[in-house]
């Protein structure tokens, strides 16, 4: 119960991580909330990953088969999409794809709240959050307002471990530090600006990108905290040439076209 | 029915309420359409409120009782959507939370007419449209073909004004020059720019933000009023600097973000 | 079945066309998917059309009745929205209007597939896909993975116009080079660049576009093969000025509304 330090990524491993995506140029299996479907697809597509949105449980499931990684996003869930969810991770439990959850505004609603248990319950890959929703799911806290986290990442950094511990997920928990565990071992993701916060769907999109990160992954860990990096960096780009959040999603869309795995391994 | 003519908004006013929206931050409910719902989000975050978009009847009341406000867009409406919505409308009812109505394509279709009667009955605190859907929901002329005005605001002038005083509610018609009233008095917000009809959203976007500007208003007239003059400055300055409607959309975003409350008080 | 060599089309018919489009202002009833709503209204309104997306099926005949042309696409099919489009598919075919089919993703997944050849059964006045799609429809080829086309647009040249011939409608294969058949003629549309493969939705919109060309079109082909003319020019103009996809979807839109007639009669 008292695990090691957190340990800073090496741009090393980011650049070696983002050479492999653009290598398998992985499909991924969105199933995501109403209000961010454009914005996870064109995430995807500029990172080097391929986006589909295949919602219908008559199809469902034939497709998560031939997904290379599987996105639950839970921003707006209702019965029909909530049991398409619940088909594709069936099948990606079964052929060992992996998934990512997205628990949004964990801790809020009571409904929700339970919908967002049975999911934990399944055992993602990966469950991606902010502070607020990682807090609540770890027993701590109460939740934010909605979808925007109230607190820093820095006070979910332990609930974070105990939650990678008590479930086998790996845990991140996104913030102005990025901390990424497996209960184990924590790696740190530090970079990025506040200003992304002020585009809807950069937290969803990057839960996309984490199962695009984690094709094929020699590890894991790695792979999701360098998707993190590779996130921060392309904001960071991104802010120093926006006057506002409407040209911040413009270049963030170009900086992730354009960063290179060159550009991390200095 | 002879009312009195309608008055300028003052730039005092427009630098006082948006300073009021800033420090409050408000969390709007948007329950709208399927088109609008990422510039929604991003035209409210942009702005200085919290957007979220909750849907399941099975936790929309839930999340309503704790909006600042909630937005009634009937763009695509459909059953369970519909439900949702009058959930949302009964707890801000009994709870005294503002909502605003915007009733997309009204006079077009009867039984899309039917829906938006529905509501107009249930009382919003604003129904925000243009022409063509205040000249319809007001008893006069036939409505536009689909989300664009074919009518002029000025011709609503006198039928909002009417239909205000028949609703009781707040009826603000968007256009050329906007028009918000009470049924007793009549604000005038100028400016703005017809590439703004270019781009998808921009008029729902505007009902959600509205929809911000009433949390906690000392005189609503005046905060939606000012709300309509906030948006056409942001649009006016969009317009000056872009090449067409995608980087009018994207200068749209910088600009409500960047607005300050001192922009306006001269 | 040796059917005569395609055509380059004429830059003057695409100007002629270009213009009738903008003297219209057609009205085009969107049946769309999830993931594309907001760019395929931008694209719409950015080249001189009014976009509508009506999908109850409480009201989809009764705007079906009163649009220009009609969408049909494929992209995330489910039942209730399936049988909106069969409502619309029927008044359209009832009334002459012109409708468009997007059979997106055929040949990927078995419940799909069946789809797709009931609405190609219902005889739309143009499919419009990729290389995969149409190879698919045409009975050869697999499908490709997702979306995205994993063939070049020239192997499909004789699917096409076999399908053409099969079905009595104007197939159009876009790709590298675009190929629009009726089955006895094929026009060629050039240019254009894959940068605008990296953002969603810009095939899916390039299908709400053809159908706006086809409204009042005194020769179909011409009008499906400038559409795609014209899209082309715009992407490659929109290429000349951008640093990755985020920007090429701003410059995109903003080219469609640039664009004038004069720019291609030369």
């Amino acid at each position: 119960m008292s695990p090691m330090p957190s340990e800073v990524l090496s741009t090393v491993e980011v650049a070696r991580e983002l050479k492999r995506l653009r290598q398998i140029n992985p499909l991924i299996h969105c199933l995501t909330n109403e209000v961010v479907q454009e914005i996870t697809a064109n995430v995807l597509l500029a990172s080097g990953a391929s986006p589909a949105m295949v919602v219908a449980q008559d199809e469902v499931e034939s497709f998560a088969s031939i997904a290379s990684a599987i996105l639950v996003n839970l921003g707006t869930p209702y019965e029909s999409r909530l049991n398409a969810m619940r088909l594709a991770v069936k099948v990606a439990n079964r052929a060992g794809i992996p998934w990512v959850l997205d628990p949004v505004a964990a801790g809020v609603m009571p409904w929700r709240n339970t919908i967002i248990q049975e999911f934990v319950s399944l055992k993602p890959t990966v469950i991606r959050g902010n502070a607020s929703e990682i807090l609540y799911l770890a027993g701590v806290g109460q939740g934010g307002k909605g979808v925007d986290s109230i607190d820093s990442s820095q006070v979910a950094l332990e609930p974070a471990i105990q939650l990678a511990q008590k479930t086998g997920c790996i845990v991140a928990v996104t913030g102005k530090v990025d901390y990424i565990t497996d209960g184990k071992r924590t790696l740190e993701a530090h970079g990025g600006h506040p200003l992304i916060t002020k585009v809807v769907g950069t937290g969803c999109s990057l839960s996309a990108l984490v199962a695009a990160f984690l094709v094929k992954a020699p590890d894991p860990l790695i792979a999701v905290a360098s998707c993190c990096a590779f996130v921060n960096k392309a904001s960071e780009l991104a802010t120093a040439q926006s006057a506002g959040p409407g040209s911040f999603h413009t270049h963030y869309l170009d900086m992730l076209y354009r960063l290179k795995p060159e550009d991390f391994a200095l």
